[in-house]
């Protein structure tokens, strides 16, 4: 990882990767490449059932070969990965916090996260190209007329930090991932708000003032995902 | 919820509350009880057969008449609760930071927590009852002389935190709980230290502020927790 | 096991162990502890859908810390422990013996058997604390009006016995079964009639002169269950 | 069901049923059908291994055509039938108590019970038949010289019994089952030892002198089900 | 095998195997023996709901006891055998290809094919059996009234054919199987019309030659399988 | 689909698409888009260990946003979908035709095929691109010495075909392979040789000179996807 320790890692955010999805984006970030594609149902589960509201569920899973020892699939197992399952409940908190889901009428968005390479920092890459395929998705619903409002409230993303030999790092690749005293993952609004902060302390506790400067560290990546965000382009696979 | 927001609720922690787990404990607090017990076995994990280090593992799961609607088990629905799986390596990892697990030789210690009755921060309960259960599993392993040194490092604690109506609020039962507008759960040792940190905005995103607020809310509620953990005692149930 | 083979061990039953199911009982037998939650639903399995009458089911199950071996979770292993799944259906055909299902209205009353600690006779414990759960489950119906008859025909209790060492013997803990010639299970009514009876040659064919016995040996019991069922009392955890 | 309450149904064992297992057993009680096979592997489960001794286990499972109405596989389910567990745990039982496990060597003897027309009794004639293919298993291991002495102690032979419209009946068919207000199941040996004894109560509580009167009765039915093993032939399909 | 390599298995079908399904059928091939059971239900998968047509699916599966070697059940395991997954989607393609749907009504039949032993060829005998089950099937629709008109469009039969050692061989038992070069299964209808052609290239590729050489010797195998789908009888086992 | 019926949709190959597996390959033939990626392990199945021989297999899965209707994962519904095992096996017999499995060594290869988007002909397209991958591990291996030899024998392709309103067309996609009144798919070598050939009678029995017609286009396509393998090209993107 050729960066400074405060730097974000390259990113790049393609758009209509794939066609049928109503929003489907692949996100670079370093070498992490993570498929986000939004589909939309015209029902809701149950709970919600006649409400008028809508509801944004997501998905994360991992391809065999995105990681350096090939991984098995979960339904070889017979059982979802933990980690996994873990992941998906926090893409959907995180994404739904950008919607006013009385806006959205009664459909379900569901966001599927599939990693085809995984270098560190999957689940906030998730969160961040998952909100432009979200984007997409309510754009093509209001396009259509099935929306009448823009249920967006905020744009969320997200990036990992933490603190290595020492250091608050920013945006860590599976090497620095796999060294670091703490990591934590943030998920910020493009006002500035909090979403979620998630912080462990792999080795040792860590002080409240570190965990303040992690939390400035992070803010500062996700103004610059949001860029990210603003400038995704498509890309041309067959001619 | 008769308490003032700054207040915990009366925490009464049992010991020796069944007699074969190697530590059994019963923590009551509010309403909610928790049975954790401890349970060693000589052997870990395939990652760290041969290395001489031991290893820590939790699971939570609430009995079915633990909750006001009864909660189906899960091996009838053919699968683990994601919100339990999620639960439980939250305890897992707390625990295994109070650890020196290079002095714990090589044993596994799983820590099992199951509901006996829900009404809020039943995963930070879990926390600090399984701690005393570690504690008094190691006592245990220490007078058999299976441990030459102890390998706990630090205790900790976890205690729930919340913003309700605006107020943040220490220890949320669950009529508080599901209708906080951020939601916070902290781990801590005894020295102060951060463990884990993971808040999450229910309603609106929340200002680093708040953040503040909450975690000294939550640093003082868990040195009253600590309290209570040294103060635990055995309830007869079968004179 | 410091008792004559014809005594019962010694038992307590505990009423509103918890505080959300309809009935919550903690049963103590020797070492033996069950917890019995009742839980009401106001529907049917859909082949009494319609018919006016009620269901009663059973589930049994032993948490991971209630034997000296820790007993791995059934989710875990993908399936449920047949033992306990044929248990379960012993103490649910038990339990409805003692209804007229006709009175109960389209309810299904479903009794939760916790196991906390095994020694012995948990399956026989489970029924006979399973009752007094269904009783103070039905009281609370019919005090709410719900139900207009008392659908309780009679009361049950049911006793483990057998031949150990050629001595016909009462309510055996678990290293007596495990060393038992004959292992008998019992149910029988209040009103001296049988409900099931369960006899398994364990080690040799057994006479019939020997099943007389021991049928004798368990009514006896089973009178000693009932003034144990009459005389349950409230156990306070936290003050 | 054309016969009178203390008669037996008419009942055909065939051997040699088909070529590959063992032992392989059609037993035809009344319209009942069971295909009982016998497999022998060169090895135990863990917990004998090295002991010297063998095991038997047993395994019961219903055709889809069975039943009158076609019955769903267990895997289209995911999880077995809880009654075919159950049934199988017996015919285990039950045949393990005709064998001295001693000298059967590091064996495991599986006897696979599909029951190819169920209408009544099929877990007896599952034992009935199933002690025919195991008895033919034994002779060809001796006949190989994989076992030096015969391991088979007794016979063992099943029967239900049960009170319908108050008179004692021997071997009921489903219909008769259906209706009947009590149910057992005695397994007996041929020195006329009592193996197994499951009596249900499914309308009302029984008194002890009708348990004596179903005890006779099915003692009369096992000593014939004694001959039919006796007489057992083969069945010519493919001349 | 003691058979030319153009000849045929003796192939035996026996209908009225067993009394509950609405067609049941033993077809014996060489030492391959295979249950055929057809079960009708009043309604039609959800796709076909309304539609006024009719369905057919198929089963295959193999009995712990049918092969050499105890196949263990696929609920043991926790799934289904793959291979028994792919036999039962292709008999369920090849006798739907025999029905016009349109005239079936909204029933679904389902074919059950169970193998009591396992030689070879279960699968094509399956097709062939299970032929043979859906007419009795059909004509007992027809004879209650509940069809109006035949849906049999056609008969179909399989039969399996390989190269063996160079030579094109028909109807592959276990062992020729096994080291055959080539091996294709051949569905067709009594029309002559092919249904389903599956060639697998076992050791090397094969030409086009020998493909047509193969295609013409299971057009003559399966015309005698016509002829004995026309000469089943029925076999008494309680007399 | 605006081609000829005897042409190939346009087939664009990348090669080393993701960076960790040993071949990476996104094949995209008109709108259907597969990722294959071979990964390699020092280890055989059991049934080959100590032989020296290698071995290969193939796992086959569709992303959930890959259709129109988003499919709804395996894990979710506790089964894996049975065409994807169909389909796994398919490609896992047709790429071990193309090796000399004595030449392997102890490893094995696997080949997962992702289909990004489906348009018809997935499995085909899998075949093709995954001899890419298997060549490029291939190459690697023999490149880092762990090779002695190329177990290569045989390039293999594969191709769909079918007849569409009368008229034999190559290379369906979803909307004609939907319509087609036959359907079949074809592997071959780049010498000429049958692989596997599966052919089925989607809406009635297809002659045999209908067969000879299919073929002879599936061969002329296979001839043209040889091409596309040899002229793959590397995709960037992240520059």
């Amino acid at each position: 990882m050729n960066k400074n320790p405060q730097d974000l890692r390259k990113t790049t955010i393609y758009r209509n990767f794939t066609d049928y999805p109503s929003g489907s984006v692949m996100i670079c970030q370093g070498r992490t490449r993570v498929l986000c594609t939004a589909s939309v149902e015209d029902k809701v589960p149950s709970f919600l059932s006649g409400s008028g509201r809508g509801w944004l569920t997501a998905e994360y899973s991992m391809l065999p070969g995105s990681t350096l020892q090939r991984k098995e699939r979960d339904i070889k197992k017979g059982r979802q990965d933990p980690r996994s399952v873990e992941i998906g409940r926090l893409i959907g908190r995180s994404l739904r916090a950008s919607l006013d889901l009385s806006k959205l009428g009664e459909h379900t968005i569901t966001i599927d996260c599939d990693v085809l390479q995984a270098d560190g920092g999957t689940r906030c890459a998730s969160i961040t190209g998952g909100m432009v395929a979200l984007s997409d998705s309510v754009a093509r619903l209001m396009g259509s007329g099935a929306l009448a409002e823009n249920p967006i409230l905020h744009k969320v993303a997200a990036v990992s930090v933490g603190i290595c030999a020492g250091v608050p790092t920013l945006d860590l690749d599976y090497e620095h991932d796999s060294s670091a005293d703490v990591d934590m993952n943030v998920v910020m609004t493009d006002g500035g708000g909090l979403v979620e902060i998630q912080g462990t302390a792999e080795r040792a506790p860590f002080a409240r003032d570190k965990l303040l400067e992690m939390l400035d560290l992070a803010a500062k990546g996700i103004r610059e995902l949001f860029k990210a965000q603003e400038s995704a382009a498509v890309l041309a696979v067959q001619s």
